[in-house]
């Protein structure tokens, strides 16, 4: 039974089913924003939805009982996990509105977590999944640069409440609000806006149709212009070369990895050609340049670690 | 009559003819979009343009000719599927006009293709059609890419129809409105203004000069901060970096392939053969290994002479 | 005694204590920016920043202390004098409270010097403290790029207070700003404001709600689109390429030494000698020259096997 | 005599001096902005003009005559052009004041070429120099993806004619007008605006305040959203990456040429470090993985020009 189950799993006609059940699902949830069809058709729509969740349902016992006597291997890894918690969020949510239906708020957002659904076809598709663990990758090496970029966020925030705070209350009247400006700022979307603003006085620039929120206006053109253009200068030269800097780096690691599992995949099939076997070398002497420059660093290290006697 | 043909397609002047053929036809189509130009030059111009297409035509009949006695071998490159497209579109453009005028809509639409004239310049220069293949290249592995956005901007557009829609029926009405206004925000075009309408509700941000449009005025300050600038932190983190990322991947490849040609061109030219370039580089593993032992020698010598003190 | 300190200063609970002063610090500083708070909780607010300066102050005395008899030692670290500046420059604040309260507008200034604080977690963190470091590194290499984009900006100042100074002196009227709306365009931000007003002039476009400005309003069309044009090519070509590709190299350089360090570090433990390592290298030349005779078999192999035809 | 010149234009002191020459003219330039400056100390700043103008020209003979019985060598040099030409046009200005002060806008144009001056600093920092010639280097290979980005800005510009010109005369009007507002769509400047105003008709958006050139409303919601998120994929994504690409690939020359050529400078020296020596090595290396890129070339190449016999 186990090996049925497998070869089910495994095989392409399987695949390409849930797939297409997965952009049914998808198209689906479109439809369901338009409110004409939801009115006329929403009896239709929500029986399709069910076949839908069914099909879902069946698609993860089948891949348990592949599984053999161990069924909870099904959820080593993290992507079955995902598909998973989709289908019983949508359990959830029938048993909740067949149980009370007064429980509106949280229903609709029960309703929108349908949505994450479209993403089972990341899971589907091994292309994305390689897209998604590269991007993911990258993110355990952004950490530090988004937190770096936070404290940036903070400390310009702050600064900025107390010095530009009374003469535009809407872009630094608290501190959460002129974080947000911050960000605005670095994404260049209207900047000089804010800049004006503090530079003239919120009485002289952007506060039409908002007078009566202008109620301290006071003009600073240097403290204002230096100010943002440091912060554009910082904030863009951080975001745009770190951040690519550090996905750059991570997306090569990948791209080898996966060349290389190729001519590893080629050598066990004795397919390798001349190009094959000329690779290789070249990954051997890549292996080389990466043992000189630990030399290299060994070297310079220990030759400085143990000082000349006269000092 | 084959060699004859094959020495004209090959020949610089018949090359220079056709792209200055291209360039008057390109310059023609700019001026019919003047005005005044067609009024008073409309029927010289429509001359010059006949008389550009008979060259086109003819440069046609020339290449399809110079394969001898297999003239389809003409359509194997896709280039000249390209051009003769053009020439064919052209033609059905002239017959369809002189056998009916009453089609309008659809000849101004045959008109509009006309343009593609001007693309004729890609398939004449050699390094133009470079850089086409490049970008055709990177494409097959942007596709993935693409999809995950699609993915991206559909969640979103849905989410976005539920939660802001009524709020802000001009960006989130329905479905394609809110994809195009995620595009929209991915370009960081004014993305804040979109944010603000739906933080502040759109009776006090944003509908001014359209306040029929806003019947059901609601203001999510936190959700629309979180939901927005989250899909602009993820939105161009993706957009940036795997487009740019993956299209540097391919430019290194073609870049290093041609550079490669050029050399292996010189190589056979001097008569050096696949295995005198092995011995070479075997005569250089050599010299590597030699440096090495010098290396070896230096190393131990500096660290013996530099005696490792009490620390 | 100095072994006991240097004990403390290494070990992790010391470490993570000092990252939750600097993280409560760094939360009071942004408490402070609410006014209600300030007003109903000042007390207690000013109470715990005198704390946690007190920390602060013990930490670089005990630090100071772990350098043994020489506590000059401290200094050495570009970092341990940023964290001595950030408490020097809040007792200063405490003392000139002290002695005199009329001197706001500088007491003013040093309560947001306290905002440095914050960066106190750079210090702490050794992954931000890279980054940092890495950033550094690379403005060395910047200075000059950035010089060139001065000079740019100088030069096209120059020129659009003389040609635009007189119909838009809002954007150009005196070096200065010209300089900032420059800085402007080169972010991309409605820099086609600026290049419309110029092209259609001041009386126009862009003046609404400013008429008594556009004292001397002039159209020029072809001027102003290939002034602007030229400049946003080459100011973004410069900035968006050279920047990167400066900021690229410094942080590839930066990555690498981590690797190395770390593998070298694994080395010691393992006890491979430098000498060894070049050992290995030797051996991987050898298979290197054994696999290129294998290719440079297989190639004539294969060469000849196909005999070249009578092309 | 030769050898004292050649001796001054080699001394640092000298260097400086002009260095410092090139700066007060920069600052005079810039001073020279500002009214009240010019008219009340016009006459200095003119008096300190002509000084600058003549050091600048006893600069050039010194060099001149360094080059010894040779003077027309010191034109070799492209930068030593482009001193010259800066001195030469203001002694021209200097003429034709003289002669005639009628022809004052010429000489307006002559008073901005002043403002080259300041790229003298260029011509005596090499490291400035250094940059600028990677800019140059680069642009050659940039040529072809400005013409192809032209064609693109081209196609849609008349297209844009033809389709949008009557709904919206300001951006699309005539052929130039529509390759301008292509460009600004290019940098993503407010390019929704332009597509609002197709989509929605100019009489329902953007045409506020200039009604009267609203003459032929028109609403074309799917062609304009088509329309112009196309060119915004198709042109951000060819400026973007293409340039990208092509600017890195010649910085990366420009770098590993002045590491190689600071290696050769010490082996003159014979100063070789040991990191020097395992450098030499990676270069080695590299050039052998060039090599074997092109041995694999050479083999995939001439197994597949010389066909097996059976086909």
């Amino acid at each position: 039974m186990t090996i049925f189950f497998k070869y089910i799993t495994q095989s392409k006609w399987f695949n390409n089913f849930i797939i297409g059940a997965i952009i049914l699902a998808s198209v689906l949830i479109g439809l369901q924003t338009d409110e004409y069809l939801l009115e006329h058709y929403g009896g239709l729509l929500n029986i399709l939805n069910d076949i839908i969740l069914w099909i879902f349902g069946i698609e993860i016992i089948i891949k348990m009982l592949a599984e053999g006597r161990k069924p909870w291997r099904y959820f080593y890894d993290p992507w079955n996990v995902f598909d998973f918690s989709i289908v019983a969020v949508s359990i959830l949510d029938i048993i909740l509105t067949a149980s009370t239906s007064s429980f509106i708020p949280i229903l609709r957002l029960f309703r929108l977590f349908r949505v994450f659904r479209v993403l089972k076809l990341v899971t589907a598709l091994p292309e994305l999944r390689l897209l998604v663990e590269t991007l993911l990758k990258s993110v355990s090496s952004i950490v530090y640069v988004g937190l770096f970029l936070s404290l940036l966020f903070y400390i310009y925030g702050i600064m900025a409440v107390f010095i530009f705070g009374e003469n535009d209350p809407v872009h630094f009247g608290t501190l959460p609000i002129a974080v947000l400006s911050f960000f605005r700022i670095v994404t260049l979307e209207d900047w000089t806006d804010i800049m004006y603003i503090n530079m003239f006085g919120c009485d002289q620039y952007g506060y039409q149709g908002n007078e009566h929120l202008c109620t301290d206006p006071y003009a600073m053109p240097l403290e204002s212009a230096l100010f943002f253009t440091s912060f554009v200068l910082l904030g863009t030269m951080i975001i745009l070369n770190l951040f690519v800097g550090v996905i750059m780096n991570s997306m090569d690691q990948v791209n080898e990895e996966k060349k290389l599992e190729e001519i590893a995949g080629k050598r066990k099939a004795e397919k390798i050609t001349i190009s094959d076997e000329i690779q290789l070398i070249h990954y051997r002497l890549e292996t080389i340049s990466e043992q000189l420059n630990l030399i290299s660093h060994r070297v310079s290290d220990e030759l400085i670690s143990r000082p000349p006697d006269s000092l």
